[in-house]
């Protein structure tokens, strides 16, 4: 696999041209383009710049506006709901976090669920911005219907991640950013180019018998949620999902289950919607409505020395503190670039040519 | 195995009666009994009556205050920490509960963190008193150490579960509850009893080695998370317990990760702690905070059926609705009574005897 590596400013510039050619506002343009790039630099290469051309792909189908109303339509002190507008969800769920935390700055906590939205980019980023105001910061999204639940052979949930991020001392934010699902989508691409199979537990064919052949998606299968069977608790993996799904549509207004529209252009939404877009839920919590921060700050520090320290089965592999590795690729990209493998590099051209922009 | 059936009104005033001799408020040993009743009656056996014994042994060694003044130490409008000055869990989370959902009445949403506390029964109890307000009930609580975090072979996390409720309109709550480990201790109890291996991917011995012998917990071994391995998820497990571990600990002031006292009073808690008791956190958002409630429950309604009558793999499994089993549970064994196994009887006529109290 070939990789070109471009600094995160020239990625940055190029992104926010696309989104300015699309006729985004300039600050809309700026903040789309930094949960892109904020998804590259941490290492999450399948949620970055790499997905540009399929938001410019649902924008040409008028899935996408690029000139929404975002608006609260209900509203309690600390409890909100969003029309997106089908907006750019990169740009609505920020908005929405941004009412979560004005109202967790006031009342202590702040919850806000989003309708009529598109594909919000990496969970991650919303929760990191109540993080930076020292408040425990709780988002996720619901998403094309890709995973059957227990003993389904229908596709009726999306990989829906919820993320839970913790402010710490010294050390990064604690941030446990995760899909519902055994494996990402991306784990198949991956073993499918490479021409390998797929461990079991990921997938299962269209009448639910167990799989390791990475097509299988393609083939009408589905993901398994995480836990991948019910001995080792895909039920729980299947209750997750459906906690996702309901916090971010039934409560919104949004679509729910197998009516949550495709994140694919080439793939028409149900005619038969529950809802409106696809739905977010996010949450701002301020650390010291519940004690003193630093007391907090202390205390996550504390736990993140213990396990980082912890006996460890094979002397290569330490314990993981959540979001510790993005954090090391973070300060890395921003120092060394950010690398695009040929294929996404070769689309971002064509995508610039066709909108009349410079090339990266 | 030998089973006897008492009534719930002749087990509740039994319960009752042991929490009483304990020395409880009336009020106290009521709502004690009430909690770990409805754990037996909605089937889940291993929560309910058959623990009574374990709270005792802990107040004997004066682990357990049977007459504690629990209180606020730390608030905002939507926020609180509650000190439950080392009471049962089962008192002590409702009153955090009822703090919770008045602060929603009034804001719209309410969260407590809890310290000093003692095990809290199931989960889905205190995220049940929100539901009845036509609020989404949350609820965890941290345990004793028995997980190992992804490619550990220390025991650094409780089975930790999280519990999230949803008020429906025809059908049952909505109501995901569950451990945050690939299988609960008492799955491997049966086993043992039963003299049969178990499935891969539940345990790891005192090294990190896969193992299928249910014994191994006791032999120093570890259970292993949500995922059972790093193919299958198992970092997101430890992200989730981790995640419980924060909220109900470090954010309270209890102890967390290794440092959690033991349930069982033949293990003395550690010399070093890092904080208060065991911790807990429950939450409260009022429905109609985000769109009206008819509305919300009409939906839930459609996206309960959608999943009820979804395709399925086997005739004869067919998609179960997060709560459901319980539901249908708790109507037949408020008809028909509650079964308990010959030693869980024969202990509690043990406590009845040394207490000098009705046997059973």
């Amino acid at each position: 696999m070939i990789f070109h590596t471009f600094t995160e400013e020239k990625l940055r510039k190029f992104t926010e041209r696309v989104f300015l050619t699309m006729g985004c506002q300039e600050a809309h343009a700026a903040l789309a383009a930094d949960v892109l790039l904020k998804s590259d630099l941490r290492g999450i290469d399948s949620h970055g710049v790499a997905r540009l051309t399929g938001y410019v792909r649902l924008w040409e189908k008028k899935r996408i506006n690029a000139r929404p109303d975002i608006k609260i339509v209900h509203e309690t002190a600390t409890t909100a709901t969003v029309d997106g507008d089908s907006g750019l969800g990169l740009v609505v769920a920020p908005f929405a976090m941004k009412i979560a935390i004005e109202k967790a700055k006031t009342y202590g906590s702040g919850w806000v669920a989003v309708k009529n939205s598109n594909h919000f980019g990496i969970a991650g980023y919303h929760a990191l911005m109540a993080v930076e105001q020292d408040m425990i910061g709780i988002s996720m999204t619901n998403a094309s219907p890709l995973v059957a639940p227990t003993y389904s052979s229908e596709r009726l949930l999306g990989t829906n991640p919820m993320c839970y991020a913790f402010p710490a001392g010294k050390y990064p934010p604690v941030i446990v950013d995760m899909a519902t699902a055994a494996a990402a989508n991306g784990k198949l691409e991956i073993a499918e180019r490479a021409n390998e199979s797929i461990p079991g537990g990921w997938v299962q064919d269209k009448n639910g018998n167990p799989s390791t052949d990475p097509k299988e998606l393609k083939k009408g299968g589905s993901l398994l949620p995480l836990g991948s069977d019910k001995d080792h608790g895909s039920h729980k993996g299947y209750g997750l999902g459906a906690t996702v799904d309901i916090f971010s549509a039934v409560l919104s207004g949004a679509n729910y289950g197998p009516w949550v529209p495709p994140f694919v252009a080439f793939l028409d939404p149900p005619t038969d919607p529950v809802g409106e877009g696809i739905g977010h839920f996010v949450g701002a919590m301020r650390v010291d409505g519940f004690r003193p921060k630093e007391d907090f700050k202390n205390h996550l520090d504390n736990w993140i020395e213990r396990f980082k320290n912890s006996g460890t089965i094979e002397a290569d592999k330490k314990v993981i503190i959540p979001g510790e590795p993005e954090y090391a690729f973070e300060i890395e990209r921003k120092k060394n670039g950010i690398p695009l493998i040929d294929a996404v590099v070769n689309d971002l051209n064509a995508l610039a040519e066709k909108m009349n922009i410079e090339k990266l």
